[in-house]
């Protein structure tokens, strides 16, 4: 039978979700949690990779296994899992359920805070910006992304994608907690995208670009070759 | 002439605010970056210690030197101190200035959260409690500290204190954004005080203590003996 996974992970600590040879990865540390549990080598699918740094607050994860503790392992699997990761719910699921082809829509957060100094409590969990960020101008060119457009200039190589249109359903920017939220719901994501997105609006926020620059961008009529650090990025949600 | 520093710090890789030899601690690597900056050894006295695990957001310490740099000894401690200290202000104050002896209230805040699994993104920064707490009873509980009271049950062994009379200020409980928070402000603290308070609080909000036995605590009817953990403990701020 097929186990979904709700599962948070603190990023700092790991080379990304995905198994790698030497490396520490919450893929491995979860299938070495499953075995420990179960008695059976199981392989996990998540919603999707997150790269090295990039937390996770509701990555959605199977595994198939002839072990049905449905609920039970969330307390199983936590007993043997690291504290900088945690499944915070489990269900037994139809086996048409796949975690990363059956979703339906994803959404990203990626925190910023605004400092001179530097926060050592915000460490690695928020994005360092030295300058006051100008949020209600970030927030319009953020809704410059909704609705489907062809993201080329908004991903990094090294993804398999077959398309780079992508359908955006929420995008927005907004101050909280002393914090920059700029939060973005799609169908899908392609290779840094969200973290391209990022730096492109805090280039705006900072008076580096304007909201034609983004239109350009999106009609492809301009490159943008920034990465927004992994460290800020969270995967907050995924919907089937 | 005296310099008067606002620090912030993440306690979790750090034996604690004052030098022990052989140990990574606050006032250490503040001296050294003291040092590298004037080339002369500089002794800090901060507004108190705090131990091993202990945050702080509002720090305050004081040293003396001949060099005038005023607030641009910001810019030049950070270059020189781990990510996990940041001076966040500094200023060039009378000699009369005592950060531990000049101080009028500090306050502090503790930082639990709720979950039975545990959340690897608050890790060293958040106390987690397996059960869902009464607010509004912690609330009240808290109310009980107001006023001066002998906190005598309310210390661990380990200070100099002259006298366990404390007069508290403000003392409550609320949540925010999926935390709990206990914040206290008083003219001083006892070793421990803070987490012992904690500690009851915690036991009122999941029903294993009452009202009447924080009063007997408070006037030495009864004994006790927890001290919530360090890594919730946050030294909010001290005003002179």
């Amino acid at each position: 039978m097929r186990i979904k996974l709700t599962i948070q992970y603190d990023g700092a600590d790991f080379c990304g979700f995905q198994t790698q040879p030497q490396k520490r990865t919450v893929q491995s540390e979860l299938e070495a949690a499953i075995y420990k549990v179960t008695g059976t080598s199981s392989r996990v699918t998540a919603s999707g990779r997150t790269d090295a740094g990039v937390h996770a607050i509701g990555q959605i994860a199977h595994f198939d296994t002839d072990k049905d503790l449905g609920e039970k392992y969330v307390g199983a699997l936590n007993f043997y899992l690291p504290p900088d990761v945690r499944v915070t719910d489990a269900k037994t699921v139809d086996e048409s359920f796949h975690a990363r082809f059956s979703s339906k829509k994803k959404t990203y957060v990626y925190v910023m805070y605004e400092s001179k100094t530097g926060n050592p409590l915000l460490g690695n969990r928020a994005v360092r910006v030295e300058n006051k960020l100008n949020v209600k101008r970030m927030n319009e060119a953020a809704k410059l992304f909704l609705g489907k457009h062809d993201f080329a200039e908004f991903r990094s190589l090294g993804s398999d994608a077959l398309t780079t249109k992508r359908t955006v359903f929420d995008a927005n920017v907004k101050r909280k907690d002393g914090l920059v939220l700029f939060s973005v719901t799609a169908d899908g994501f392609l290779y840094n995208m969200v973290r391209k997105m990022a730096a492109a609006l805090i280039d705006v926020g900072n008076g580096r670009m304007s909201q034609e620059q983004i239109s350009d961008l999106l009609s492809l009529k301009a490159t943008f070759t920034k990465v927004a650090p992994a460290h800020g990025l969270y995967l907050y949600k995924v919907v089937y």
